[in-house]
């Protein structure tokens, strides 16, 4: 078990997801910042279930709690606890879950890492569980603004399947995206969006795609190479979030298949600073940050709760049928949104802290 | 700086391309291991410059000298410090680039970063400081065989630009891919791949391209939840190679077209083991190794030295023009391949021993 | 702030004295260990005020709830959240105290650090913080007793000022040194010390004095040199307790007195082992257990708070006199024996899992 | 194995003492630095043998190269690595050892934890190990003479068995210390102290004694409670240096015979600044530094290598008699200075670099 991230500004997330609650601890952060619970709640209800009509029913309040680390609405440089407690858990859903693996869950893994498992919901591997990354990123985007104002850190559904919508990573903003129930940037392709998913959610199936993230106004210098390099540290990160399969920044994989000459991206001096004419580095270069908007993606795989019949074994090592059933979303894209912002924000604010080592 | 890479068996490696040496060293390696400085050596030359016709003529021998942790062949518990010294530096084929930055290169951010730089050569950045990373994880490997006889860990070219190679990862051999000095597992799409590259190079132009790995017979049970999943590891290793773009595992972002009921994996009973009928959650699930091959691929740029102008800015702030001269390798991708099984073998390797802590 | 401890047993604490609440995080912990709440509320019980008439009066419940990482008395390899509640805070009874500095506290430096403070009761300098060290410990003795079933820690009073013990490290028990208020296993002393204690107090004085500690049953083979020798690690977790000055292994500073003759430990083979006939190593050499018990001591200083008026400054940077009121200790001592078996048995704990990592 | 100490300013520390070289590996120092190899090799001739007649004659020249990290004589805020090479190895004046394991060293531990060890010489627990971190201190010398100029460190022998020097710690100067043999503070007492560690030497035997070491002019802030507190760190440092048997600050064990009345630092305003009138807390309080002379010492047990038979056991598991032979200090304490000053500078580095991410 490895539930803790950052170097200077380092979380550590706990709880189960039908157990007795979810939180987090951010030690290392610095003292003097405000931040009040008020916003933090405020963000926990972008990442909560019930939301709209295309994310799960499961209804929790998910109201936080913060325990320690705070005084009259300032940081005291002491560790911040938060805690959300389960309300809304029902075990009795999952019954005869705990017997049959669920396919491309981690039911199977936890069995064979742990021999022994929470018995309902998923558990440790429940996307319950990044409420406390979602949590201690308001904290962070907090340091963030205190450190270096300006940052932003904005992210989108950029595709839903084979439904991509059109974003420019440059110029969307933070309303355009909230307008949406899919959370895109891109209002025809949301409606096209919404279809699909509630299509196949009548189908008891579920889709997946890409969320796109852009950090904007970060300067140049951040990021440790060799191996903290600011796109590894953002690939983990990202990587760490539950249905994940793939990361890639700047030009990608699509930039494979060009040549040097048209991939490289030119200096030019505007307006006094170095900047690079395109931007196909994606914000990076050798492992620090140049100055341009950070963009990357991120791939989810359509969500495994699926409520058609599925082939797999139980515990006890024998060929069976699982049909699903409990509240499921068809599609985490949504919901995944906030995830990612958060996790940029915890990478951004762990690097912003840790160049100030530097002289 | 951060050049320490791994929680249990943790490398650290040091050297500018220019300086003095290159090296690694490794602690928390555990005892009474065999290994020999002849299959460091040989190692290194895999990955070396100078192998044939399509890389980079510099020609550095390379030689590892092993300076602590042995014992007549045997790991005595204790850090071992790997030392390459270089001895081709020629610090006069890069004058005139200390002042313009490279585009797409390092140059400018760790300016931005360190407000000094290594003078010549890509100092830090360059790849030859994965030269320690290689030789490291010939120790890895010796190691990754005493706890868990049979794992292997096998890259390859799978496309250069847009140039696909034909490689089913669960049957392609080392022999197949060291057969072409591309180093993919299609001798085919090899002869037009050397084609291209040698085309491109002649223009003075480069060119990036995916390199996919396998690691088989990897137990059930690796990988750290939340954060230190396996594939997060795996991502994190491989955005720390220079000129990488992109991480994806499994289905990766294909995968986020296929419908949920198409994507998940069935498990089935087989001879006795709990297996999955297809593959593509990529030998992860929830984080942890389910004891199927573990796939991913991992996206390289075009090399960013070409041998025609290009706009750049000087590091006094000054617009000007960077004709690109030296040695330089117009694909990386042969060499990256033996890069990217090395990182693949550190990630394994620390796994495997932080898995030991538990009961 | 690093709130951080151990490297594979790692715990995280929070909490300041007149917050929310004072709890832990353990990450690392292994699976399938039995833990109840009920074992680490007693545990908590003995280092709470209000146990006798030589301690604070201040009375908190002080009942932990666990969050996570334990199904049916049972761990689940994740990470395990525990809270104690603050119900007994009396903020008023500290104001004034939040202008002056109080002497040989914490207030000047946590100012001087952060550049704010919790306003009451120590914050999170309180001796309070240790609840959460306490109840990790709890769970860390089960951890060792899986792994490695007979080690025993035991920590009594060893001195009060001049007033000392006479205990043989070897064959002292549990409950004697329970058996009266001061926990020391010297029935007569302790007489004497209660005595001291009454007067001191009865003077609104304080008085230190010296903890030992024996970890008997260690197999041979713990600690990692060369930085984290297992009398290196002990040495950091004691004097991380609030209030002490000093830590002492085995012959300790009275061992500087003596020639190398005297002093080094002659081996023999006992019942088919290596053993020490005499034990001035206390139970480590070079860094690593060698099988004897492990025997050291620790310094703590005369209790900061007084109730006599002392000369001071305030916050405002202007000299002025503080008369100290509120609840106090007059002595640590009886308190500090649990705090200490606690951070032994975490440092116990880590190290075991640790050489886990070694083949 | 753990071989690294720090955690901004990183050390890794490699080398068996009769293998090819002894070296370190310094991650995360910062760039533009000023550092000569000369005057790193200085301070390492501080501590290397043969340099008086009351040290070990083996006579190592220890010529230091650094392969990295530095151009032109300042850092690069890349990793520094250094190395010496082992020439004065004698393997043969330690054969026999091997087999008989010598009492109160590291021989047995070394082989109950790692089943195997170098053959001779001590191996990496010989005090030769420390060359690295002597050498990696004056890096951070470098680094807290750029961070917070005026902060001194100066260690000397405090006493030798019952000769106790009378040293000043606020007033002893660096010229004091280096004017005798056994770098204490006091001539006379200096003399007494050669004359007895040329008796115990011609007897073959060996002595022990307390180093003391003050840090001045540190500013209030430094440490990170509450696991690293500033103390904490120190006696961890202290506390890995072979030979230690224990450490104190400020009042230490003697302190706690003292009552709080008259232990107490009380505060007062001078020259605008908040100073104690006392120093009883040695400048740390809560684990934070408070603008006072940091004065702690550390116990070193008489050297374990003595020339008189001994009882012991063979790694064969049978009792034998040990006739030591060889080179050998018979009273460690000069050469321990620089090491205690190095680990101090260490730490008091590492902690200001740290206090940098406290906004």
């Amino acid at each position: 078990m490895s539930s803790s991230f950052g170097r200077v500004f380092r979380v550590t997330t706990f709880g189960e997801s039908h157990g007795a609650g979810i939180g987090v601890v951010i030690d290392g952060c610095p003292p003097r910042v405000p931040v009040s619970v008020e916003e933090v709640q405020r963000e926990l209800d972008r990442r909560r279930p019930g939301q709209s009509d295309i994310v799960t029913t499961r209804n929790e309040a998910d109201a936080v709690e913060i325990l320690s680390g705070l005084h009259e609405g300032v940081t005291l440089g002491t560790p911040i606890a938060m805690v959300v407690r389960n309300t809304d858990a029902r075990p009795s859903a999952y019954e005869g879950m705990a017997q049959a693996y669920r396919p491309s869950h981690a039911d199977f893994t936890y069995d064979a890492k742990y021999g022994i498992r929470a018995p309902s919901g998923g558990g440790r591997a429940s996307a319950r569980e990044t409420i406390g990354r979602v949590a201690a990123a308001v904290v962070a985007r907090r340091v963030i603004e205190a450190i270096q104002p300006g940052i932003g850190i904005l992210a989108w559904v950029r595709s839903i399947q084979d439904i991509a919508a059109s974003v420019d990573p440059s110029t969307v903003r933070a309303e355009d995206i909230e307008s949406n129930p899919v959370r895109t940037g891109d209002a025809a392709a949301a409606a096209v969006m919404v279809d699909r998913i509630k299509q196949v959610r009548s189908e008891g199936n579920s889709v997946g795609g890409v969320v796109e993230c852009v950090i904007r106004h970060v300067p140049a210098g951040l990021g440790e190479p060799v191996f903290d390099k600011l796109e590894a540290d953002l690939a983990k990160a990202m990587m760490s979030i539950p249905a994940t399969k793939g990361f890639e920044i700047g030009s990608g994989f699509a930039g494979t298949r060009m040549t040097g000459r048209e991939h490289n991206d030119p200096f030019r001096m505007i307006d006094g600073k170095v900047r690079t004419v395109s931007n196909r580095s994606g914000g990076v270069q050798g492992g620090i940050s140049n100055g341009e908007d950070i963009v990357f993606r991120v791939a989810f795989k359509p969500t495994a709760t699926i409520l058609t019949p599925q082939q797999t074994v139980t515990s006890a090592g024998e060929d069976a049928e699982l049909a699903g059933k409990g509240r499921h979303d068809a599609c985490v894209l949504p919901r995944a949104v906030p995830i990612v912002e958060a996790m940029a924000a915890l990478v951004i604010c762990d690097h912003l802290l840790r160049q100030r080592t530097i002289l």
